[in-house]
């Protein structure tokens, strides 16, 4: 049974090893022409530039945070602070690794595309796979070498309040890469476009205009850096919750015939099966990347996707058999078993691993043109840009029913499986199978990364090929490459949103059996209630803060962008030889990014820590309250939109009049809306509840 | 002491007295022109048609209710059934005689604008407060005339829950008459625009658009109408709230030395206390109201808000005497007094009303041209309508921190005084205090709803104005007295979004106390845990579906329109004689209104019924999630819109260019997007959490 850790080890290690000899790859692909190097050295020292400022500030919040954690009463202190501080390192490495490698990918892809799809995807693919085998061998790594180093070799008391520090390390990270990169790329986006497009009248990814570099740079630091944060979080959290869950349940549940707590060993394979299952998710994606091959007369969508659903099925198979295996020999003493029916914990693996599909899929409908609600709102574009916006809000604030429904029914049928397995179902180890569910959803994480930084590699490979004045056929050639990511990142939007939720609600269970007697959770206290009503409120004023930076930052774009228009000769009229000044809407953007993170960031962790300073049956309310209002908020800016995009590509593939029409330009404003509420505020909201949920779990000892 | 009710039922006469008498004052004023009294008349058939067949529809649902009321096994049954039938009854007779009035008023305003501002406020306010004071007059005198019966009279065994089904018929007419007032108003207003304005550019309205009529019934069904129905139920269930409490807290708190249960006669004061401090803030209601005149060289502003403030602050001081003058004789049997600080209760009172006051500040804060919010949205015009949306979102969802923040305030500290009141602060006993606020925010509703109905009066007498061809002098004045129509609005919501929170919290403690120990409502709890997402989502699907609806039917009007300008020869052009077919229009305005309301309304009472009989503990976190949900999509969407809204006039006024630029059009996509916005879907939200609270407290007894 102690062999799992070291099965994990290997398995993440093996993962790495997969990412180093993908990037090999990448690097030894040709770049194309020095046209195209130039403007590739110049995304990548932008978005270098901005992840190297953004570790500079975060890194001086992560030592606050480390002494903090170091000076305030809480369990395992001091190690959780060197926990917290490796999480942290861990996952700034990820980033910094997987960006690296996603700026060198985006130029070969596009020279690839000059030999057709089947050349370029597979580059784009593998350029995405470093940052996401990175991510999750890093995060199961960290963990294991965390689980061992405590646990087994040195034995630490709270042990796993310990653990639970390496999470809020990598939550540190996230959440400032999650909402920088977010308030970036739509700074450059939508300032970009708004004088290029609007007034300037040329088209998008034009190299006249001064912040093409930065919107390429902004779909690196947001969609690649970003992301990938955000998900070695989700991961490490998924994993994490179910670790300290079992742990707190210990003294209450795993007793002896005489009522006396079990000795370590006779459920520590509850400890290991998440370990466990991460391995053999690790091995299954492994599997699945490497199938993934580009073939000519094969669809793209295909191509791309038959990696992860080889995953998928693997993780099926492979969570049964390690979950028959793992659970085979533990006996409870006495004779019994402790787990009576491991085959309902591999259900719920299996439970999540759907749900997370389903919410993608869910995701899918509402925001691809081959559905309703897209043809929907494209229809609204007739009678101009307000009914396009109000049908979009419609349209995204209904896909929060399925989402709820699907999570919902996770959760009741995950709680009921666990307690299954234990043969006590209704019981609180059925929390156990909550927690593991979430794990389910993220079990494959390494091939979900990699598809979704397929995306803005291929987005950033086609205004290359734009910029580089390549021939019109390469430019199709990335644009049908660019449109398979929209679809992509949806599905892995689905992951990252229902993992959030689940992980965060594990996290939410762990916190409050922690906290024990010393809270009282019931709705009914009227701290409980004043906590919801502020805990509801934060998401929104998440959602305000970050939309509102967006456009202040477009707007100091705007200024740039027009000052270079009004003051460059020739700028406007492409003389040749007439060059924008990127670099300086670069710093914009980088400078805008830093400033406006700050608040967001900071109220996410500092809300949690007064408001249980003050009262800990409020802090329960205010972490339910933003969980739920958080996940609402999620989907439906997401899925807004997500909508509002596609609209707008469904028009401009002839739909309604197409291109330049009035319906076009309605279509324009609501894609433009969108922007922030898809790439900055939506997905803050997932890194928003984890983060506010595992900093209260790591601080409630002290709050008590 | 069992004056109290007497005294209410007189002043609830009184009340009515005064609507008589103001509506004699209105219908005693000249109609002007015979075109005047021909659009008047159009728009009165058209409005009283509507409220006739939404009538018909809902006598419809209310008859299955009273059959269900009569079957299920709930307290208090059959007694429920006819107290529930008579709120039904009390608020559609209010609904209907304050409308009436009201299409009354609105000419007679148009006509007096002719001698100048301060002839044509008075009658505008007079109409308006026909129906203030019927909502108050009646709903005080049915919850008056209720308790007397069952309580005192009869004595009914669980005689609180069949008053509390008194709350629930008025919930019912209220819910229907929200939604599908907000939809018609929309649907009209915004289809009447899009083609109008922008497809036939033609001005708001023109006589030769032939949704110009139904664009004015729109304000009557939803602005009068839907708002009275909301404030109504509000009213009602703000007093029906601490009655049931109490009695619910009574066998757990009022008991004597010996742990006996008190005589009900010793704590009968405390049910009497809401209902006297119901008729106090209505002779206060009625005393401001008396004083709003019409006075030459005073700011209108002022002109109509000083009967507000002096009916605000005659309940201030009213409530003080009234507490100590009921309090003075409550003395608990064994010499001690049960409440031993009654200046605390009065306290809560005034807190709440300061409270309800102080949203209603938030709310114009963010929604006036003189302030910050709205300047900032005016501004973000100029680069186009995708910012000015972005930025009223942005705007919208932060005002939620204000609000939020005096909610929770004025939660905890009404809870501290409640329990200080009995010398018990923190304990059970303080969630008295917390019903009690709910009370003093409504405690002036004559003149709120006076001053709110205000405003659809003197913008349809603007609408008058303009088809019946009246001199640009007389529009100039019916335009400052919409101007201004618009900020009271704003208070008026903020009162009716901050009492229905509270309220519906207030309701919500009688639910969980009804349930005693048949819930759990621990948010650890599963079930809880499943019924929280479900909840914070249904007020999404709200929104979502409340939209949609009036996106459908403004397509159905825009459809009918442009046949009208295809098929009418000489309409577009104006040729004298040729008329539009304004009746098919307001045709189509109802037909879409009445279809469209049932799915979201019957949700709103299906969805508590279902998940209660499936798992009461999931019900308990349901409600709990739609209410600070709701609240927070109630302000986010009223604020938005209505910033939107002013935005635009801000425009119009000069700022930015002014009519007819760019900047303008920007500002035109906000406040139509705005519409459905501050008019349907964020109003819907406060009879929603109010409505699913209260059909829960009543049929809770079936569920367990």
């Amino acid at each position: 049974m102690s062999a799992v850790p070291y099965i994990a080890l290997i398995a993440s290690i093996a993962a790495l090893g997969l990412a180093y000899y993908f990037a090999q790859v990448v690097l030894a692909a040709d770049q194309g022409t020095d046209l195209m190097k130039e403007i590739g050295q110049a995304i990548q020292e932008g978005a270098m530039a901005f992840l190297r400022r953004e570790y500079q500030w975060v890194s001086a919040f992560v030592a606050a945070m480390f002494v903090l954690l170091l000076i305030v009463p809480i369990d395992g202190r001091p190690y959780a602070s060197f926990a917290y501080l490796f999480g942290a390192v861990l996952s700034s490495a990820a980033g910094f690794v997987g960006m690296r490698i996603a700026t060198e990918a985006n130029t070969r892809t596009a020279n690839a595309a000059r030999n057709g799809a089947a050349d370029a995807l597979p580059l784009a693919f593998k350029g995405g796979a470093v940052m996401g085998f990175t991510v999750a061998g890093l995060a199961l790594f960290g963990i294991t070498f965390n689980y061992l180093l405590w646990v087994t070799w040195i034995g630490v008391d709270d042990a796993f309040q310990v653990v639970a520090a390496f999470g809020l390390g990598a939550s540190s990270i996230a959440l400032f890469a999650r909402i920088g990169g977010g308030i970036y790329t739509k700074a450059a986006d939508v300032g970009g476009d708004l004088v290029g497009k609007v007034e300037a009248g040329i088209p998008e990814d034009d190299p006249r205009n001064p912040a093409t570099i930065a919107d390429a740079v902004g779909d690196n630091v947001g969609d690649v850096a970003g992301m990938g944060a955000d998900l070695f979080e989700s991961y490490a959290g998924s994993i994490v919750a179910p670790v300290v869950l079992v742990s707190l349940l210990a003294p209450g549940v795993f007793l002896d015939g005489g009522g006396k707590l079990l000795d370590f060993g006779d459920f520590e394979a509850l400890l290991l099966f998440p370990i466990l299952i991460g391995a053999l998710g690790m091995i299954a994606s492994i599997v699945g990347a490497l199938m993934t091959r580009g073939k000519e007369g094969q669809s793209l969508s295909r191509q791309l996707h038959t990696g992860q659903y080889i995953a998928m099925g693997l993780t099926v198979v492979l969570s049964i058999v390690g979950a028959l295996w793992l659970f085979g020999s533990a006996e409870a003493p006495g004779g019994g078993d402790l787990v009576q029916k491991p085959i309902w914990l591999a259900l719920t693996i299996i439970t999540g691993l759907l749900g997370g599909w389903a919410i993608g899929f869910v995701s899918e409908y509402f925001t691809s043109e081959h559905y309703g609600p897209v043809k929907s709102i494209s229809a609204q574009s007739e009678t101009g840009p307000a009914t396009v916006v109000i049908e979009g809000i419609a349209q995204g604030k209904l896909s929060t029913l399925p989402s709820v429904g699907i999570v919902a029914l996770m959760i009741g049928l995950s709680f009921w499986m666990g307690g299954a397995a234990f043969g006590s179902a209704g019981d609180v180890i059925g929390l156990y199978g909550v927690s593991l569910a979430a794990i389910g959803m993220l079990a494959v994480t390494g091939v979900i990364v990699a598809v979704d930084a397929y995306g803005p590699i291929a987005d950033n490979a086609g205004g290359i090929a734009e910029m580089a004045e390549l021939p019109g056929e390469v430019r199709e050639v990335t644009d049908s490459l660019d449109a398979l990511g929209n679809t992509t990142a949806a599905v892995a939007k689905g992951f990252a949103v229902g993992s959030a939720a689940v992980t965060a609600l594990a996290l939410f269970k762990s916190f409050s059996l922690t906290a024990g007697s010393d809270v009282n959770l019931d709705i009914n206290d009227t701290a409980v209630t004043i906590g919801l009503f502020l805990g509801a409120m934060t998401p929104f004023i998440f959602a305000a803060l970050t939309m509102a930076s967006v456009g202040r930052a477009a707007q100091a774009m705007i200024v740039e962008v027009r000052r270079q228009f009004a003051e460059i000769p020739g700028l406007r009229e492409g003389k040749p030889g007439v060059k924008p000044d990127s670099r300086r809407c670069v710093d914009i953007s980088t400078q805008a990014a830093l400033r406006e993170m700050l608040i967001p960031g900071g109220l996410a962790i500092l809300l949690p820590l007064i408001i249980g300073f003050i009262d800990v049956n409020a802090l329960g309310g205010f972490l339910a309250g933003s969980v739920v209002t958080g996940f609402m908020l999620a989907i439906y800016m997401a899925n807004s939109g997500g909508a509002w995009d596609n609209a707008k590509k469904y028009i401009e593939a002839g739909a309604h009049g197409g291109k330049g029409t009035d319906a076009h330009a309605a279509a324009v404003v609501g894609d433009t809306i969108g922007d922030p509420f898809k790439d900055t505020s939506g997905p803050a909201m997932n890194i928003l509840i984890k983060v506010m949920t595992i900093v209260s779990l790591v601080f409630v000892p002290a709050f008590i």
